[in-house]
């Protein structure tokens, strides 16, 4: 159950509530979001009219799930947020698009022109990579961060690189527009509380073998930190088929719309590991009601140090984007006519 | 490799020619199918120039997968299948629908009324139900099919329905336009054998944890064994997670039709296990390129008497048809301009 | 439910107590096995010591399984099964070996004595058998049934041989001992029922993908038609582990034998899929409780036509079944000296 | 390849070979372990012969895995890690026990006297808990790490406790003489990388969908960054397998034993999920090969805080102590007599 209090209540008020729970066994959880709110996770047997007369007490929501801050319950009518002039969870479908990792300045200023030339909305890659092997490219690390910085200020696109520690955020957060904590990570809870205690947008790729509801509870760290700016994003599950690099889930897509308000992502790239499946599996993310898509584009897939098989050059990205917007539009417009109707 | 001989070939020759292969130490096998085809499938080594000359053979098609007549190379425009006046592998999306079970001539007619209405093109009602449990309903078997039959002949629909031994082809395929091998039986290889040796089209549905390579060759046996009509059917596979009845692997969509020349459909009700899902991913389905859908719908799903959480109803399949009508016009749209430009 | 009749219960009383429970709105099944018996899978509601006082009903046993037959509730002493001398679900481990499939005469007889002398007591080979392309060796079919018939007389080994079709079974059944069901026929509904109508003992192996409740369910289908000497065989799921075929699920054993009566055997082979990891692996089928081991044995396995990747030597099986002694002798003692103290 | 150098090699001549390799355009990693070693990953068309005649060169070994320190190539004997007077990867199993989770004083010291009692080598027990929802009890914490301190000086256990968060390690090393890297953290490389840093050994659980290559590549993070002391740990992987909380996959057993030469534990608990088949699976844990088991135990294990469904009570680890003993004896004794023979 949640309880949404006035940005006003008093603290002392807001104590005697949590003593009140407390008092009848609850465990109750204190969030320091952008009003103050309290999560009383096991709620059987609360009455939510009793709560609601408590003065300074907005809204009391109860919530049947074992997440509860990232319930569909609590903002039924959708999350949406906004980087720079980005609308993600909007109307439009947001393309973020780019190298899986940075290579060089002229690599990333290239392909950063060339997606958005095709429509991107913004510039995703790499500085620090996750690898399974020690011995594969680890990413420029720091040097990677300020050449993404130039290339930000230079093309104007707003940024999503991945985080790995939480001692690295606070300078990653600097050039970052988004955070972005990668599938191996998706459980490392410290790095989730870490990136729930500072207010940039998250994007949190479902691990490779989560569940969607514990993708779900991993917002939910995020979120019970203070942090209610998270994105979701699908990149494929680990199963026994091998002709894809992962089983990229597109059933996530109409499952965690219906049962979250947080916008949804999907990632085809990492999804299909093959640039050839990359467009069809783009516009089915799309027809399935996902928010937007983030995509691997390399000038020159073939020279790529990491991930040059499932990279599309520009030129595929711009058909992925004009196939992606047919998509989009056809359903929109459909949409429209229901409603005229 | 692929040796396609004329239809007017002296079987002579032909046998001359297995004779040269098996000198060379290679198995072949005699593909009894609308033409006479040799399938070499250890092919290393051979010259397809060579057998190019030899009087009588048309074509030489070398194809590097461990299935062949099914792989794409064999016929990269593409396999359409004929249903009566229904196209599959065309254009148009075909849309197949109606009940889980026949439960009575009342259930089957109203229910392919509405789904012709709303735009489906064929019926599906399985009449002998494969059952987790010797206890749940086995279908009404010859009744059901009786029914079917009736049904069939009052409505216009061409009718799918699933087969599970072989000694019941010969009935079923008296009434079935199309014979359903479901994804329990799709490594049931008498039973894919039994189908190869008659002429009505086939309808393979994947395994539940069958590799995409399986799968083809599961197609395999049944055009090995002469019968070149096989569509097939992703429905979903066994994953971890567990929001969702199966984990519709929509990634097949486009590596099937990369790797293979036969029509492929989507059957999202079983592929999601739940109505509230079913929707998206069909749309989905049509987005990746999927020649069409198989959707369970029922006049009163809370009453059926087996999938019914998973059964749309009449509205929401008419919905669905719009919907995915939208996708596929959006998508062939652009594809005409691109054509044009 | 189970309501177990006495064998000269009259059957015109069994009638009166269907109808008595029909009447109630509970499905009634009627099993012909070794005496009458009565299977209400949905019994909540019905009164145990009710039904008791029934004349001629000799046990009444509640199961709060979907299976009900295969449930351990039904002979919580377990199942005994006996193949000539041989006793399956005793003491002592139950050792069957030979080769993947029958080559030819003397490759099946110099196995059958070689694995005999080792201490094997029972042969395995196929003569039909289940392979993922239609072009891969199919096994010498009626050829190969005859040969284990005449190395069956010659050795005395009793065997144990797929069966593929139903049709096959009353031919496979005059030769073998056991009729083996293979994972990808676990849910041949058709081929379960038809083994269930015949009295020769069935191995059945675990689908690939099948669950363990699925399997106890499969194993349900074969008893409630009659045939109650049903053998349980895990031989490896289907996971995305890519170093070894399959991932045997030991795991299986004890669920197994906590949930159902039924004796279960291992197939380390290939469970496995690599000769390396067979002996290990069979150690602890019998430390973790099975009742035996079925395992692929291959006099030169460098020459075998299937699967010598992963069969033993004949000297290598010796080892194994020394060493799997040593493992069942040491945990007998333990459990001889808890006894006495 | 590994490039094995003496300890006294002066650091101009290692920088010299370095830069030989490089000149040849070979990445060459330079590991600052016990002694001084270089890995070379790629190492086609390397001669180990010449390398060899450098002077200051101990070994060159040839490594054909992706892992390079971690594979047996590089210790075909085995690998022993000694803790306190505890010999991991010896003769004898070594038993790892104790409570999921710290709850208080006299739960922690009355489970480690049990445990101990019963046969116990070390104690184990989290302070800090990785959960999948922020509302479940994340641990004690450092209160809880004080504990540890206080029983393992009462006791004279060693003790194992998990680390989350590269920042947390030098304090809980200060504790723990066994540092555990959770599933969940596997391929969390921040915390890998400063575990290799450290001196005390790792005890580093396979990751619940980790392939067998990726968790070794994970091992070879923790070495690459120094610390040779890795102890594996296989705690069950995630299927689709419903009856057991994960799948645990002892194949992993005898494949690490083959392709590398660390130490291998096995975890029942976490494996199964349930008290129920943690005896069997420990006896086939030991059985397969492991070198010794990591156990939950609890003094009443209705009561715990978390984990306990699968926690054994300590009579029920008395007996599994003497089960799994012997297993291990049974297994010696019979090598003893091939030995002699």
């Amino acid at each position: 159950m949640i309880v949404e209090c006035a940005s006003d209540m008093d603290p002392r008020a807001i104590q005697r509530l949590v003593e009140h729970l407390q008092a009848r066994g609850k465990p109750v959880y204190r969030i320091h979001g952008p009003q103050p709110v309290l999560v009383c996770p096991d709620d059987h047997d609360l009455d939510p009219q009793e709560l609601q007369t408590w003065p300074g007490v907005r809204r009391v929501i109860p919530v049947r799930h074992a997440f509860q801050l990232a319930a569909r319950d609590y903002r039924p009518e959708g999350t949406q947020i906004r980087v720079g002039e980005v609308l993600i969870g909007g109307e439009e479908p947001v393309l973020i698009a780019g190298p899986c990792a940075v290579e060089s300045r002229s690599q990333l200023l290239e392909t950063a022109y060339a997606v958005r030339e095709a429509g991107a909305h913004m510039l995703r890659a790499g500085a620090f990579k996750p690898r399974t092997s020690p011995y594969s490219f680890q990413g420029l690390g720091w040097e990677g961060l300020e050449l993404l910085a130039e290339v930000r200020a230079e093309t104007g696109l707003p940024v999503v690189t991945e985080v790995m520690a939480p001692e690295e955020i606070p300078l990653v957060a600097e050039v970052a527009d988004v955070l972005q904590i990668g599938a191996r990570n998706m459980q490392n809870f410290s790095l989730l509380k870490a990136a729930g205690r500072q207010p940039k947008p998250v994007l949190l790729k479902r691990g490779m073998s989560a569940t969607i509801e514990e993708w779900l509870l991993a917002a939910e760290y995020i979120m019970a930190y203070g942090n209610f700016q998270v994105i979701l994003c699908e990149r494929g599950i680990r199963t026994f088929e091998r002709m894809t690099r992962n089983t990229l889930d597109l059933n996530a897509v109409p499952v965690v719309k219906r049962l979250s308000h947080l916008p949804v992502l999907v990632d085809p790239s990492h999804g299909t590991g093959d640039a050839a499946y990359v467009i069809p599996m783009a516009r089915a993310a799309i027809a399935a009601g996902a928010d937007g898509l983030i995509t691997e584009v390399h000038i020159r897939p073939q020279e790529a140090w990491s991930d040059g098989r499932q990279s599309l050059t520009p030129e595929a990205f711009a058909r992925m984007v004009r196939e992606v917007r047919a998509v989009a539009r056809a359903l929109r417009e459909l949409e429209g006519d229901s409603h005229r109707a």
